[in-house]
Formats: C-alpha cells, sequence, structure tokens
C-alpha cells in the first residue's frame, strides 16, 4: 500500500482537514495550550483516534516546515487506495490462486484495521471495500491493522456486486459467512476464492449475497447469535489457509 | 453468569463507584447538567465505556429509589465470578470433555468482550482470568461480549500456573498460541483441553508457557508479526472445534 507522509500547520488547517475525513495520523500540540480552537482539535482527534503529542515551543518549531504552525502540526497520512487489478496481479507474482477479502460495510474502524491485519497473515492477495456503507482508512484503521496497511492493498469500489461479477470471469468462487450456509468444513475453498465479510448488525447485503456460490456456517455451539465480525473473518480465513495448505 | 442490577445516586456515590473499579453499564444524567462533579461523571463514563443517557428530572425521580438522585443516576451491574469447579461441572452436566479457555492477562477490555463471544460459541464451558495483570468485567467487556456475558461463567483466579496444574489432574491437557510451535493443524486437540491465549504485547508469560503441554503455531504467510488476540482466540477455538467434530 503506497504511504506518504504530509503536514499540515495551524488551527483552521488543521480542523478543516479533521472535517474533510482526511486520515490525521498523528498531532503535534503545543503543551498547556487550551483555547477553543485547541479544545475542538482535542475532541476531534480523540473521536478520529489520532495520536496526539505535546510538545515544547522549540519542538514545534523544528517539526514546523512553513513557521506558522500557531500551536499545532497535523501529520497526514495518505493511504493511496489500490485497483483490483494490483491485488490480481499481486496473487499473478507470488504464483497464487487470488485469495481476496470483500468487506460488505464493516462499519467499526477496529474490525476493518483488525480484518486487514488477518488478511495479511491468512496470504491474502489484497482486500475490497464498497465507497459507501462503510468505514474509510482512517488513523484508527491504520493503527489497529498493527502495520498491515503498509503491505496489504485495499480497493476501493463503486459496487461490489458489478465488482464480484468482473473477478468471476477471472475464475473466482465467493463464499460469504451465513448461519444458514453449509457448515466450512464441508465446502471445498480451494482455488481462487473471494471471501465476503458482512456488516457488524446486519450480515452480508441481499444482492451481494446473492452473487456468491457458496454460503459457509461456522458452527455455533454457544447462547448467543454471532461473532465478532473479526473474529468470524478470521475463522473462515483460516479454514480457506487450512484447505489451501493440504 | 449471574447477573444482578443496582443503582447507585449522588454524585459523590457515583464518582466513588467509578473510583472503586465498579462495573457502571448505563447512567441517568439530568439533561443540561453542566457543573465540575457531572464533568468528572462523564469522563469517567466515557473512559470506562458506560452509556449514558439524559433524561428529564421527571424521568430521575421516577427511576430514583431514595428521591436523592442529585442530577444522576448509575445503573451498576455485578456480574458474580465463577469458581473452576462450576466450569467443569458445566461440561460434566452437558456430557463434553471440559473446554476452557485460559486468558494470561488480556488487557483490551474489547478484546476480552469479544473473546468472551467466542468462547460462549465455540461451545467452551468457561473462561478463567488472573487477579492481576488483565482487565476485569467493565461495561465495555460486558458490551463487547454482546450477552455472552450473561451465558459463560468466567473465573478469576490468584495463580493461573496453580490453576492450571490442578486442572492437569482433572484431566485437562493445555494448548498455548505461540509463533514457534507446532502447525496447529498438526496437533491432536482433542479430550479435555485448556486454550491458553496469551497478553496482547508480550504473549503468554513463561511459567504459564512452561505449565503447556504443546504450543500450537498459527500459520503466519504475511509481512506483519501477529494477529489480534481475539482473532488468534478465534482460529484456534475453531481449530478445536472441528477437531472435536470430526
Amino acid at each position: 500500500m503506497a504511504y506518504e507522509e504530509s503536514y499540515i500547520e495551524g488551527r483552521n488547517a488543521v480542523i478543516e482537514a479533521f472535517r474533510s475525513g482526511k486520515t490525521i495520523d498523528k498531532l503535534y500540540i503545543l503543551d498547556g495550550c487550551q483555547d477553543g480552537p485547541m479544545s475542538t482539535i482535542r475532541r476531534e482527534a480523540k473521536k478520529h483516534g489520532s495520536l496526539m503529542k505535546f510538545v515544547t515551543k522549540e519542538r514545534l518549531d523544528q517539526i514546523s516546515q512553513t513557521g506558522k504552525h500557531q500551536g499545532v502540526i497535523a501529520v497526514c497520512a495518505a493511504y493511496t487506495y489500490a485497483e483490483v487489478d494490483d491485488i490480481l496481479e499481486a496473487a499473478r507474482q507470488k504464483g497464487e490462486d487470488p485469495f481476496i477479502f470483500i468487506l460488505d460495510g464493516i462499519e467499526d474502524p477496529h474490525n476493518l484495521g483488525a480484518i486487514i491485519r488477518t488478511a495479511n497473515l491468512a496470504g491474502a492477495h489484497g482486500v475490497i471495500i464498497p465507497k459507501n456503507r462503510a468505514v474509510g482508512l482512517t488513523a484508527t484503521v491504520a493503527r489497529t491493522s498493527a502495520g498491515a496497511l503498509n503491505y496489504t492493498p485495499v480497493a476501493k469500489v463503486t459496487n461490489l456486486g458489478k465488482t464480484m461479477e468482473e473477478l468471476k470471469k477471472e475464475g473466482l468462487w465467493f463464499v460469504c459467512a451465513d448461519m444458514d450456509g453449509t457448515r466450512m468444513y464441508d465446502l471445498n475453498l480451494k482455488g481462487p476464492i473471494g471471501l465476503v465479510i458482512g456488516n457488524e448488525g446486519e450480515g452480508v447485503s441481499r444482492l451481494v449475497k446473492e452473487t456468491c456460490d457458496m454460503t459457509a456456517a461456522i458452527p455455533m455451539k454457544g447462547d448467543i447469535d454471532s461473532l465478532n465480525a473479526s473474529v468470524a473473518a478470521g475463522v473462515l480465513a483460516y479454514e480457506i489457509v487450512r484447505q489451501r495448505m493440504n
């Protein structure tokens, strides 16, 4: 995943950056500075999971590129989204059947980060998320991905169903998680595969589900309804890993 | 898991309750009330993940049992910890080999909640946590467990290693997760088993690891170090489920 750092200096610029949805990884804030705009910045930083570092004026002057920091400098992460083709190319280069995570509307940034982390370690070649109905690559996602965001390409598409149809032409099969499905151990999950994980509350949306070739059920032996979305993704991903290794 | 609700009314009483580490699930707060003690209460509520409901004075009067709420009523959850014997008894009653999660110092309440949720759905009979070095059953844990805390017994013990030695006399084998271990698919994880999950940063502590009979490795094919603790717990738990079902 291409990653570039850029600096935003000055109170209004930083507040604007938060409002526009930019991913701010880190803030350098003048220690002891407590006025109105600074409270706004701190509140936004908390909300978006940006790291805050309280530093002296000398340190700020040192970091500043414009000399006009007004007590605050934001370090912005610019994660460039990949294209779906980049993901297929990554599989081709490794000489492996494509293994892609499709996230149908994950809303919690901790879940998104943990799932990208799992995708990386399970040897998936990339992650596809929809433009709407989903969290983007915020600072919290970057942090909970534990560095995976720097390696695993994430593509953002307008229409998940259409993208899946195109990937089917490339030979991919799609499996989604659903309680009413076939026990995952009884499915053939080898070969080029897309693993579809649904939204935390509502699961996989109808259209996306209809586009899937298989529905996999994780055995549920307990009293409650469902696993946490990132845990379910991990359990299914590793069933795929197990079958691929055999 | 036995669960009782109790009410704490009045500012100082509520602040005290937070300070003493009580699990406060929900707060009813007089809408518009913004003074010093109330800010402290809101800050503590945010820190501990307690739900805040802003209500009218009439509603508060209605809920109040003492008539002296001073603008705030806390709903406390009293989760009674189970004994290790209760967990073994639960297995016996189901006629199953015991399957217990041992959490060696999980610190993040979201992870603890997600793991209790996984334990419930994987059919484990209970969870054991240590008295020190770990998060307790806070409101955040209860919420992220998605109700599992009401079903899956959680026991708190002084010395994990000693408890494990006692459980060995009951026929349990212990497996812990570690990258240097045997590939989990190649281990025999059937029969009475304790699954040991380590701390988020440091993994399983040395003494606990030495008490384990097996070390299981989750295959890692990526660029980063390790899975999120609750995802790793899920992947290992379901390998145990798979082997038990065969």
